[in-house]
């Protein structure tokens, strides 16, 4: 593998599978003299954890974090901060299930590209890196990323608005902060999301499983963020998100509904507010122009697809024989695993926005350092020398 | 701005704006031995040029290109291809135009924030950079990419889907390639592109504009072919896509469908056919399967907005009297994006494969170098003396 | 902190510091299938390990490293390898000495600049991220490559050559293998070692400090390794070694002694070997023909300075205070830092040369699966279909 | 070749051969509102042209350069800077001279490494991309760099310091800039330039040549520039300099004498000055501690071989015919490649202080907009409303 590292400046690097000892993540980038602590990326992980309800995976994973590096006395001190998280329950009954079917083909999974890549040293216990379990590490760098946001204003929040085909109604991004994580699916339509919930159970008696649409919206984040040409916002954004295994699409803003309107409904129509600061009356783009952000909330949709791994038989073929075989049912799997991306997806959007907010403002600039020091560092221009 | 290059290997740097000198594509990666010309280039650029109908702008751009490094004898040298393409039809009287409503905001324009990154200094002729005319270094890019591909069987092929709410069918790719290119709108669905056509002349007369979804086919793609977690092909297609100015969503496969259906519809089903090579029999995946390509056609949608740009009065502010006011129409324009922009998504696609292919292969065996040269950096392991 | 990863493809990500709890190595560009222990990473950090003799710091530390993420039953499954070394002698008593002087500047020592960068979050407990002790890191990392590259038949070997103004004689690659860290020093000119050893410690016993040389040699490297024009092996291993915190100098083959001679005595000259191969008769170049590898050895020197800490006074700024104020002697620290880098420039040697090999190789064709697995990613083009 | 951008934020991006239509240069990183001509790059280019004394090759080349993007008006936009320097003295019958010899190993030159990783298709004609050529990008590159490093009160200039194994004496930064190209050699040392250059015509006559050493001075550079622990800028700079294709060593202040001296001897005392800033007494750390930048000048010091081409013959191998032949005299090359490369080296040296400044200080802190405008893309924190 040559990708496990996100980002150019602020950039998270992870390692870590399924069945490993662990998982790390090194984040670099961080500004000096940041409050963080283990709770604080705990809080993220906790989201994304298994075996919290009858919607996810039953595996037993305490996800415990521990920040190692990157800290003094509470406060980072600019250099990369490292985290581990130890995987724990991964017992040999497990471990034999995998091991009896490696060479099968499970079909919709990431594992078979994995396995023509690196044959029979590819990883079959829990799909290896090929598992959602890689995310953890990008849950952990965003949560850092989350807590130097914050200092500027900035907060990403993540909601399901589809599921199954059932759809919840469009929400402000104040409806969305009041009904944060009211229930198992994180739906903020509190109405839709038992509906939803119902259907999910149902799917799952059936051994079946099912996907949705999670919606995240940035809000505070400044006009001007995102390097043209390649590196827009947008781009970044949309790599992100598309780079998670299990999504699908991605969308910008109204997104698809584009292919259906005429420029004289789309063009967001700018006006002065009170404070005279910029202002669109709607936000068809999604916060993004042309790719940068224009100061107006970023909203971007995602499609997860259903998990793959079902609870009743399914075609497959036996990589080392060359035959077609039955592939049986496996138990242990997420019906929908849409309450436990949205973290994911909150993670890779704080990322790739810190990123831009640092290639924009520089490390200098977002390290809170007192003033007399940071003269230290001024150049002849700056000292009003020139 | 700092994200002027796309690729980690592969990789595709350009300059360039709406009325500069000349727009420069130096392209890094490349393998020694292949046959280019500037016909090859220019074939992709003519379909991009504008003013070849009365769906696209009236500019007059011949974009005629020019390699001129990088080549030797008509073959690639292994050095960076370099091509420049002289901008020609920018002539005082749109200059003046453009400088008359310099401090205005376009509504639904890229112009906004890079006013905003840029201040007084920002490019305000035709957009600077902002404008789709950048581009062309893309489309030069992507087309020395398509020489490579084809040297390894890999074909890619966009065509309109879908315009101002009109669909067309589902195709195959042989029914894209042997429609490709046929009206002026490039969809491959011949019956509906006339009403599609009809439809978008009626926008332009009422001076408002539309969008519309592109789908993207790339054919002969090997399997295994992304690095997880964060360069897998379906996060560096995703990102490159969106990166594109007036793309609003991207989907892979069945896309945003899967929001809708089951695992157990959705799973594509492995079989092994008469020539004992793994094969899927339906392609929700789009030819991706966490990312990484399974040997199937990776199929891609794209949905792009309609052009911002109206022959109708739009509000605006203006940034240096901080005032709102009236945006006059501005007759130079596209009606609709569409037919412009698949070639560039062909680009961004076949820029993302190559330089997968690129980390996958290695220079070396891709380049096409005779025997008894390859011999002399063989490492003692090649050699057979460990 | 913006750069703590070292490779384009073949990268090493560190964390970690002086007195934080665990110093993280992620290693991304890893083939599948090679046998990796935990014993082998360890017998290349115990050359650095301090404590060691009366040449280096008397610091206690054990750096067990873990390998935690990447590896399968013993061989590695192309994912990143992780891996752990916890800090363990980072007792009350030296903590507090660290806070004592805490706004101090050490002569000669990077913490000031980093007081710049990081003002009042400046780690100031044994010199945080300034400290040597990131080598553990490079270290790993190189560990990792040395398994790779040995499968190649590439050998790495670093030795003392020059201490404190005594100069050991120039040796063979045969000769250097054969001395090997057969001495406290490493030094591989027996006879000289004897010498440089009683001189430095005599030096110590002043309470000062000294350098001194080290050469570097990589035998087995094929030839056409490196990437022009600015990533050429001599550019990436340059950059590589002056990047180690003591390095003052570099210099490739007969390095600066090139300013002296005239082009009829430094080209190589080039002759056929009873294998047709091509060899030159001297190694001027050092194996480095404009960069890049031409089959012979590589020979780099790089220069170390005096380690900046004394046990005598030495003048220094109150940074706090912003007034000048004497600096104590302080106890724990290495007499010269030769015996200690030397494994840290063979690291990076080894990590340069992984890095390039990878680019020209491919990722594929270094990953050594089963040639019936191999096929399944075959391009058209490699099946003969075209 | 996958190596051809230098820089991570502030990039440089290269294309171009010895005989080939044209070189391409694009600097991506370049803050909008920078006054910039055709005639500053030419100022930079002119330096290193050849054909300008009797110390260097014949070549008749007028390296005229046009920016052709990422202007208006006279100043840089926030756009990608394209130049183009077209090739003019391309004649037949040099053409023919090299193809006579395209098969023969020219000893000493990097063309050998080039037609092991290229073959057949490897250009043969005036070496390519092997060839000093190339450099013109670099130089172009870092005029840009020049005129941005200007506005922050920062100078680089190189000086050469050595010929031949002829000495200059120590100079400092005042008596460089009063010296600077004064003679053929650009040799700071007046008396001894004379000496130098009457050797160098001797080495001249007989069919021979030499090299030497430059001295690179920045000064102004504020203090804390460089990114731990890789990119620090002693590591940048080292390796760019490292990159260069004649050079064969690198040495940062006091460099190699730091293996002779006592670390009470080369730390570097501070003090403050009447400003109350923080000074050094000496600078044997070349401005650079641990890496990173402490205010002080930056000098550093490349020794440049002989230049391979002689006037003699030498012995070579028939690559294609695999059998050893003799390689006639060529005539048309530099005695000495030190006048032509110093401008070459202060470029790699702007570049690598640019991107490190870009980094810490990000690139809307060195885009000088008017306050009104810089207010749109404050954060929450920034506008004082957290």
């Amino acid at each position: 593998m040559l990708g496990n590292t996100f980002g150019r400046l602020f950039r998270v690097t992870t390692s870590g599978e399924s069945y490993g000892d662990a998982l790390l993540t090194i984040v670099d980038g961080v500004p000096a003299g940041v409050e963080l602590t283990d709770a604080m990326i705990q809080e993220e992980l906790d989201k994304r954890r298994p075996g919290q309800s009858k919607l996810d995976s039953p595996r037993m994973e305490t996800d415990q974090v521990k920040i190692v590096s990157g800290m003094l006395e509470g406060r980072t001190t600019g250099a990369p901060v490292g985290m581990i998280v130890y995987n724990v329950d991964r017992h040999d009954i497990h471990v034999q299930q995998y091991r009896d079917v490696k060479e099968l083909i499970r079909p919709g999974h990431a594992e078979y590209p994995f396995f023509v890549k690196y044959g029979e040293f590819s990883d079959w216990c829990g799909a290896g890196r090929a598992s959602g379990r890689e995310t953890v590490g990008r849950v952990a760098g965003g949560a850092v990323a989350k807590q130097l946001l914050a200092r500027e204003g900035i907060e990403v929040m993540g909601h399901v608005t589809e599921s199954h085909g059932i759809k919840g109604r469009p929400l402000t991004f104040e409806e969305i902060k009041a009904n944060y994580r009211k229930n198992d699916l994180n739906c903020c339509d509190l109405e839709k999301a038992d509906e939803m919930i119902a259907d999910i159970l149902k799917v799952g008696e059936a051994g079946d499983t099912c996907g949705g649409v999670i919606e995240v919206v940035a809000h505070g984040v400044p006009a001007g963020l995102g390097e043209p040409v390649f590196d827009k916002l947008k781009g970044t954004i949309g790599g992100g998100l598309m780079g998670i295994g299990a999504v699908t699409g991605v969308e910008i803003g109204a997104g698809f509904h584009a292919a259906r309107v005429r420029g004289s409904e789309w063009n967001d129509q700018p006006y002065l507010d009170e404070k005279q600061k910029v202002r669109f009356r709607t936000n068809y783009a999604g916060g993004l122009l042309g790719g940068i952000s224009n100061g107006e909330d970023i909203v971007v949709r995602l499609c997860c697809k259903p998990t793959p791994t079902l609870s009743v038989p399914q075609s497959s073929i036996d990589m080392d024989a060359m035959k077609e075989k039955q592939l049986e049912a496996i138990t242990r799997r997420d019906v929908t695993i849409c309450p436990r991306i949205y973290p994911v997806a909150e993670a890779m959007v704080r990322i790739a926005i810190m990123d831009a907010l640092l290639m924009a403002k520089g490390l200098e600039q977002l390290t809170l350092i007192d003033e007399k020091y940071k003269a230290l560092s001024k150049t002849a221009r700056e000292r009003g020398e020139l």
